[in-house]
């Protein structure tokens, strides 16, 4: 059996009984406390798509992280909502050592060939193999598993104030490390694979954290099987930093153009 | 007493234990089936803003439209499931006569006078009071409790395809009607208010309903106070159409220039 990738690993997940699943924090995406928070929510998205109840496509996921996760076991429980013609909804919850440390919420849709229309066009950016990728090396852990190759705002990384106030967007292709064929899995993990805005604002590493991110799955499964292996392009953006939160919005674009994903998260920072 | 504003009937509640509220469905806010998904939305963040144990401002808010609501009484019951030193976590949801009609979370946040930025500017728009309120009298009836006056992207209404497809893009003033003070019960309502982007492009109202609707609250204290009962810019937008499915980000912008505001939600549709 080949050796599974990094990602699977971190994402797996075995059955305890209906609706409760174990899991175990992977190393190779520990993060400055715990572990990348787009793999706790591929995690928990998982908890969904290995369910035998599962009906579907996921079509929309918010998690909320609520405590920092150790480096224990954890488990992962679930509720099916309801299962409608159409749509799916679950609530989950992630405990470690008895403390809550995320709730989601999941809808699963029945997608048929019906009216499709894109009604934004893909930025005009060089292809990923031209541009040099960002060396993480040394830096976080969860950094290694990915590839990142910044078109427009990439982080200065100096520790230094930002002389003025930096640019919120950031245009970036990026795929995992090794390179894994896009599924729902590592797309729920790349929507949260921006550094956060206020890095880019500010220049500085503040105390500051994902609260609650929402994706929405737009690809079709011939998106996902057409995009394969390569990297794809992520572009994010904020609108307003205030009172120790601000807002995160992302899109997720595959190589020839279409979106393939768009969400939004609220970052809580410190000061 | 001064009578109440019929949105403050729509949303009130009743509790009838620690976390467990009642609640009735307003005639003012009925939408095609059941009510504005934007007055549920508020009732169910009543449930935490009434609660004992609330702590903070409302900060980012999921909810999920599991089944129409019919006209009978209906239940919000709510778990607080953390209050750390910067954030309090909820879990709500909504049943009626034994059948779950929406999930949701909700963060709520400690707020302090912290770095502030806004990286967006507002649309150059002109002011609301001189254009013409859209006339939705008639139509169904929680249109009649909003005032709608379009800068951008008005819904033609005729019910034909649209020659070509229409822009997913709409700007529009909005505010209760009558008037009543901005607050974040309100502008959670506000945040569905649109008209859903599908019917922007087609031209055609076609079986279609929201189904995950996320708000992030950017709005101080004072934006709130300072806004009033004037009405708010919102924003709305969508990039694919595909598979049963479409998103919606939107913003509200205060008169001043300021985001409130800032969600997507995921919008089902039939064909």
């Amino acid at each position: 059996m080949p050796d599974l990738h990094p990602f699977d690993v971190a994402t797996s997940l075995v059955e305890k009984e209906a609706g409760r699943w174990s899991g175990q924090p992977s190393v190779e995406y520990a993060n400055m406390v715990g572990s990348f928070g787009g793999v706790t929510t591929a995690t928990v998205l998982n908890a969904v798509l290995q369910d035998a109840r599962f009906l579907g496509d996921p079509v929309s996921m918010t998690i909320n992280l609520l405590s920092a996760m150790g480096p224990s076991g954890f488990e992962v429980s679930s509720k099916l909502c309801r299962t409608g013609k159409y749509t799916q909804h679950w609530s989950l919850e992630l405990e470690q050592e008895g403390k809550l440390c995320a709730t989601a919420t999941v809808v699963c849709g029945v997608r048929g060939d019906v009216f499709a229309h894109q009604s934004v066009q893909m930025p005009d950016v060089p292809p990923a193999d031209g541009i040099a990728p960002m060396d993480g090396r040394g830096a976080l852990k969860w950094l290694d598993r990915y590839d990142f190759r910044f078109v427009e705002g990439a982080p200065a990384w100096t520790g230094k104030p930002n002389d003025g106030l930096g640019s919120a967007r950031t245009a970036v292709w990026v795929g995992d490390n090794p390179p894994r064929p896009l599924d729902h899995l590592s797309l729920a993990a790349l929507s949260d694979s921006f550094f956060l805005r206020l890095l880019h604002v500010r220049g500085t590493m503040e105390p500051m954290g994902s609260v609650s991110i929402t994706t929405h799955f737009l690809a079709s499964r011939a998106d996902l099987a057409a995009q394969g292996s390569q990297p794809v392009l992520g572009v994010a953006d904020a609108t307003r930093f205030q009172g120790n939160f601000h807002d995160q919005q992302m899109q997720l674009w595959s190589t020839d153009g279409k979106i393939l994903a768009t969400g939004t998260q609220l970052v809580w920072y410190r000061q």
